[in-house]
């Protein structure tokens, strides 16, 4: 199982080169993995959408992935699991994030490379205690390492010294009445928003790169965001908010996860995603409220709980079925 | 055991009156079971009593109750459990909580179905986390959901536009000297604060309908409601929230629970309630500091929990056990 | 079972003497255990070095302990965990750390008492939930009651009336520029915070009675403690509290459970300890700020959540294993 990889072939003889490939790989599948993807060339296009969103959001992904990984490696972790990503994506997060609320620079590699080796552990832990109820762990690992990290932040001087303004969007433009330019920003920036980007065109291309895996994800995705649009419209939440993509990316992640994802995208299984979606986004608000601090970002939790309830669910609705 | 009926009887031949008729009892009965008692008379008592309190509580606590229930009817949950009230009762609960909270109006409709949808949900995953520690999911749903909606209402302009202002009585009236009145409110509305109700004959009418089904419920109540009464009275809360029943509440439920509902009433078992009952109203400040926004009211939360450590800890109690 | 104690002998033939020196010992490994020593010596130093502290602290710190072990005792827990003194330390903590917060008194007294009935119960519910990961409940059962009352306790006049002030050393020295005296007062001070205590000396007492048990868990704790100066200074904490041992114990903690308590001490598991060691003390920050109305003590949650998530994560890592 050690040598085992998704697309076959030549591990039987291991050169040099095709190690420096499996590793490569490896690291891309987990940057892929933040949209439930093993496909390393959804990775590279993620990775691309990252850098075009700024250098630093590259990198620092880059640093947290890396270093998720090789904790999970040192530890002696489940060798198919890396291999597949499973053990990247946390760090990939707690790299954009954290380089966005902490700013570029040195200490901000440390404190990632630090949160990363904790999310190695956290990652296993979410595992064995999920395991009698056979959940995935999600993004959990990572909403819980950085969420204790923005929490205590501004008591360690070296960390918080050298941190940018994020304020929430509303801030400076306060009001409900929605353009269409919100519209159609908020819908790419819901998908681009799972990895912290607010720019329409880098959600363009993280919906490119889910479309390389799978175009049914790609579909869910679109579709949870524009959930996401309305259901935060209806509501009356803040334009500015809605069209910087803060109240989509949840549902676009509920929605891949549980259509198709984690459970057969039969009908009554795409209502029970939609509806999930639509619950994500009402929950977005109550959780921005622990989270003003760092502009309102509510980084995964409203996606890691409502899937979690809808998914430990399950067992009693026999209309709906995990898949193959 | 599709159509069984804890009434037994006519389903052997069911006739479209006999249909119609146990729709009405599964929908008394859930209002009924936020007090645990599956008996459609105390049903029918509560919700007169709901509407005594005023029409919007009786409406939507019926609104609330019926989506519920229709959601787990509708994903196929277990019929035997529906037709209990099983499903229903968090349902009337997130109904009357929000109408509380957010005022009566087409919008807090809305809100009470997505929320009642999302209590069906969340009923069933509760169920199933608990089930290896053989718990009751108690009224946790309605918290979970009332908890994310009240925190999150001030950021959604539609849903918050008609808030009514909800101060804790403490507010108008400080001070920690109680009157003969606050007393004898304080005892009935501990009662009726289950159901956020604070007029003294509503609390008495909710007592009533206790009684109507099981008299051992009825005096726990009333028994809890006191204990409530006499330790926030000794901490020193302030008398106008003592009197207003929110810190009898918690009692209340937590007294019926441990004494018979879910643990045999024997003399340890009555102890040990009286103490869950103590360890409630205890909680309820701490708690409350969560919820200012909406009037100190702590939701049913320090019910759940205390009611959920002390039934945990009974396998390792030889002189408690669990009722038959 | 019933008669058996650790320290063998005179059991068979039970006298009075030996009844009370059993009881006594009981009482004193409870304190002890606070550290995870089952020895009665061990907590005999410990209660002196608490009498060094101040008068309130032994006494109140026996209180909760008596109180607890006294409650797991009647409700009929298991006797050989009542005789090794796990079904007290919990208590201990409780009553150190309230009558710090709320003052010495006849109302804290009885909180103290109330707390610890309350801490009996927790602790067997904890060890219930935990039972299918194999997890020990470690100081949670302090944690969670004492939050509950610490955020609860303004709004109770009698209970608050007589509070003393208790701001962080840093509100009125601020400033991350650390002195000689911080560093070696934050290095006894860290082993002495396990039991709220910030004087040097009284540290000293503490880890004195660690090696009166055992050398290897007194060098954790010492080692752990630098550990947290060293990641506090790092990460740019405020020197006062640095130097007040504020981000030592949890480390300290931390490091003794992970150190050869409940992992064996080999290569891997020192390194993993360490790492443990550090990710409490960043964690420390974080979790501060829900208490700052109390000084900013975290109490010894940050301990609790990183060593529950360590050790659930070992299974998947071959390279760590379970002690014994």
């Amino acid at each position: 199982m050690a040598s085992a990889a998704p697309e076959g072939g030549r591990e039987t003889r291991p050169s040099p080169a095709s190690a420096g490939t499996r590793v490569v790989r490896t690291v891309l599948r987990g940057v892929a993995q933040v949209d439930f993807q093993p496909n390393h060339w959804t990775g590279l296009v993620f990775l691309v959408a990252l850098f075009a969103g700024g250098w630093r959001f590259g990198v620092f992904g880059l640093l947290g992935t890396v270093t998720a990984t090789l904790t999970a490696f040192l530890l002696g972790a489940d060798r198919h699991g890396i291999v597949l990503g499973l053990e990247g994506f946390s760090g990939t997060l707690v790299g954009v994030a954290l380089v966005l609320y902490l700013g570029a620079g040195w200490m901000t590699a440390l404190v990632v490379v630090g949160a990363a080796v904790a999310t190695g552990v956290v990652t296993s832990a979410t595992t064995v205690w999920l395991k009698p109820y056979g959940l995935p762990g999600l993004t959990a690992p990572f909403c819980m390492v950085t969420t204790v990290m923005v929490l205590g932040a501004p008591a360690y001087h070296r960390v918080w010294a050298g941190h940018p303004a994020t304020p929430a969007p509303s801030a400076s433009r306060p009001g409900t009445a929605m353009s269409g330019t919100d519209v159609w920003h908020g819908f790419c920036s819901g998908v681009g928003q799972v990895f912290f980007q607010d720019k329409w065109y880098v959600g363009l291309l993280f919906l490119l790169g889910l479309a390389v895996s799978s175009l049914a994800a790609a579909a869910a995705a679109a579709v949870s965001s524009l959930i996401g649009l309305l259901v935060a419209w209806g509501l009356g939440a803040a334009a500015a908010d809605i069209g910087a993509g803060l109240y989509g990316y949840n549902a676009v992640l509920t929605g891949i996860a549980l259509a198709g994802t984690f459970l057969a995208p039969n009908r009554a299984g795409l209502v029970y995603a939609a509806v999930g979606a639509a619950t994500a986004t009402a929950l977005t608000a109550g959780i921005a409220n622990l989270f003003t601090v760092v502009g309102g970002h509510t980084l995964t939790w409203p996606f890691v709980l409502v899937t979690w309830v809808f998914l430990a669910a399950v067992p009693l609705f026999p209309r709906l079925r995990r898949p193959g």
